[in-house]
């Protein structure tokens, strides 16, 4: 089979990479969470990514083409340069923590360096808070439409998913919420993307955040914030929660899709108590984050370029933006309904109710424009996002924009 | 209190980070594991690292001015001039893969790139087969003096630890996991430092490593073979486990002890069979290992030098670990034992039963010499290692060995 067809018959309900009639593949006795993991949509899609000719709207890839390269190869030679520890086992940059508490204050975030913690981007940042406060088999608060990659932060950990749904305009349910914590539910946190919210691109309005800050207060218990697209809002930026809340918010963010994926840098905003044990976590994962790429990270922040690069971004992402919505509108079924996100790289396309966006995929990708289905976000035990997809703008380039989003109309209105 | 004082007060015993009456630093509720860790004296250490005039024995760090660092500038051009995906979220690299298959080679591993699994280092690949295999509460072999990462990455799990003790000569002692394991034990999987173990500097004999893999295989309990410091071999090298056993041997390498730490790239050798769940699994804790280390080592390996270099590296610490032992016979007090590494960077050292290496770590430190107390290596509910001290080689140069030997002695002569 090609990697397509392979695809297309592993979705919308890929098998368990092991079926359980054979629990050890190799032999080797697993662990229970391993024997039921179903293969990343995600992982596939990318191993896809190669073939020449396809549109891809289906990862959340940064535009290659605006990382400023010549930049980052001034920025690794003053580094390697200037001192043979860049390439050492180090404690975290300190200058690059400092760099954080400053574009932190872009953010609306009052915090010093030293609440500052470097991760291996902003999935490590997931995993190491996830590494402290969740105990096996204990409950977690999520959406019930949830960025796949907490999925497989959480997992190995089998815990209890309760799950709350979001409103495309609005955001997270914050009713819900309540409810599951009035019930006497006391989960190890809350995981909430707040701006750019990967799969739905929706943004929290500023009731529900302050209405969710009162309630992390009121049963003491923490919000994992997930704003790893926070610094490319394109209008009327709002305060994440980590703005509301210093001691119950613990803030995720990133430089991959800002500055670029491949250095692999974010970090983590806690209180100064939780820092040794953020390292304890941390020296069980990787020891250090990339001391290459936190040097040449922070010498290119020090450049002083990154305000000017940072706006190059936001208004192409937006620009791209504007016309995906358009081709939305021009081109898909009548009744289908979207996000019109404020932030981010995604937009989230209800089709209507009769269309299966993962049988759909196969059509899409005969006509070579890959999305991901909406199911393939769907928290374990949910069946949300069946006639749903998530669309990537920032990836492609205009003109493709306007021919991928073409095609797909035309599959979508002649099923 | 200044940072040595605060290192002096908290060896060899040192306090919880949290006391047992404040579960919850900030307020915040943590998992079970995180209220009871303590402190990282590895992490202490990096911090007094920056003092002026320290001679530090402690840190297992590679010599920086070894570092070929405009071999790495110049690949740092040729990547980032030639493929903008460089910095993109990306599957593995595989070029990359076939050159550690290469690699392996050398180690006298056969195995094909698809059986390759990069890693951010060999720290995430221990922390990626044991979310693999460890059930929450299981069991582990490992030895009673381990490295201390293995500690950080399975203590979440909060396993049973089945000790074994190890011979300075002949490595892990092979009868003590044969007695477990007829007992009835099945762990999860048996960690095994084969050559250069961390702290002991022992490798495991010919017959021992014949034996372990034929008890992983009667017993099917896989070995997770830890070769960090394996392609250093000074003389003779012996196979790794992985090479008498395709199936059983879970094997992790990295490029951080023979190119430099600082780009977080190592890989775990595995049936092909487990990739997707090693991907899984990765896909949790970082996503990618950094694209830009990837490809920047890739290059670096491409441009073939990395032979002559590995020469360079294996002559010069070996040069400096015959110094060592040298003036730990010069200079120890009469009765001190030591191991003579075959691999790596670390010598153990057993003082007369009298000493306590933890108590006069102090002293040292006033002499502004710095070494890692052996009781920081006791596993859990271990008393072993208060009489012994690791020092590392392969960081200072000679006239650093000899001055800091001498002052070490004479610390421990005067005790």
């Amino acid at each position: 089979m090609s990697a397509i067809e392979t695809l297309v018959a592993s979705v919308p309900a890929p098998p368990t990479l092991f079926p359980a009639s054979d629990p050890a593949p190799a032999g080797i006795p697993l662990a229970a969470w391993a024997r039921a993991v179903r293969p990343s949509a995600i992982q596939e899609m990318m191993g896809l990514m190669g073939r020449p000719g396809i549109i891809s709207f289906a990862l959340g890839l940064p535009a290659p083409e605006l990382f400023p390269v010549e930049a980052y190869l001034d920025a690794t030679g003053r580094v390697l340069h200037g001192d043979r520890g860049a390439l050492q086992y180090r404690p975290a940059f300190a200058p690059l923590r400092e760099e954080v508490a400053r574009l932190m204050e872009r953010r609306g975030v009052h915090c010093t360096a030293d609440q500052v913690f470097l991760t291996t981007a902003a999935q490590q940042g997931l995993a190491l808070v996830t590494r402290l406060l969740l105990e096996p088999g204990a409950a977690v608060i999520c959406d019930e439409l949830v960025y796949m990659g907490f999925q497989q932060v959480v997992e190995p950990y089998r815990p209890r998913l309760l799950t709350v749904s979001s409103d495309l305009d609005t955001g997270i349910d914050v009713d819900a919420v309540e409810a599951h914590l009035r019930s006497g539910a006391r989960p190890a946190f809350i995981y909430c993307v707040t701006d750019g919210h990967n799969p739905l691109g929706a943004s929290v309005s500023l009731e529900k955040r302050e209405r969710l800050v009162e309630l992390a207060r009121r049963y003491r218990v923490p919000i994992l914030e997930d704003d790893a697209y926070g610094l490319l809002g394109f209008e009327d930026a709002l305060p994440p929660l980590r703005a509301l809340d210093d001691r119950w918010v613990l803030y995720v963010g990133s430089f991959s899709k800002v500055l670029a994926p491949g250095f692999r840098v974010g970090w983590v905003v806690a209180p100064p108590e939780l820092m040794p044990l953020l390292g304890c976590a941390k020296d069980g994962l990787d020891i250090d984050t990339a001391t290459f790429s936190q040097r040449v990270v922070a010498e290119y922040l020090a450049g002083g370029d990154f305000p000017r690069h940072l706006e190059v971004v936001r208004t192409e992402y937006r620009a791209r933006r504007d016309l995906m919505l358009e081709m939305l509108a021009r081109h898909f079924p009548a009744g289908t309904r979207w996000s019109v996100p404020r932030n981010g790289a995604l937009i989230w396309a209800e089709l209507p109710e009769r269309l299966d966006a993962g049988a759909l995929l196969g059509e899409a990708l005969r006509a070579d424009v890959a999305y991901v289905p909406g199911s393939a976000f769907a928290a374990r035990g949910s069946s949300a996002g069946r006639n749903c997809l998530r669309l990537n703008f920032s990836f492609s380039a205009p003109a493709l924009i306007r021919e991928g989003m073409a095609r797909l109309g035309e599959v979508f209105r002649a099923a």
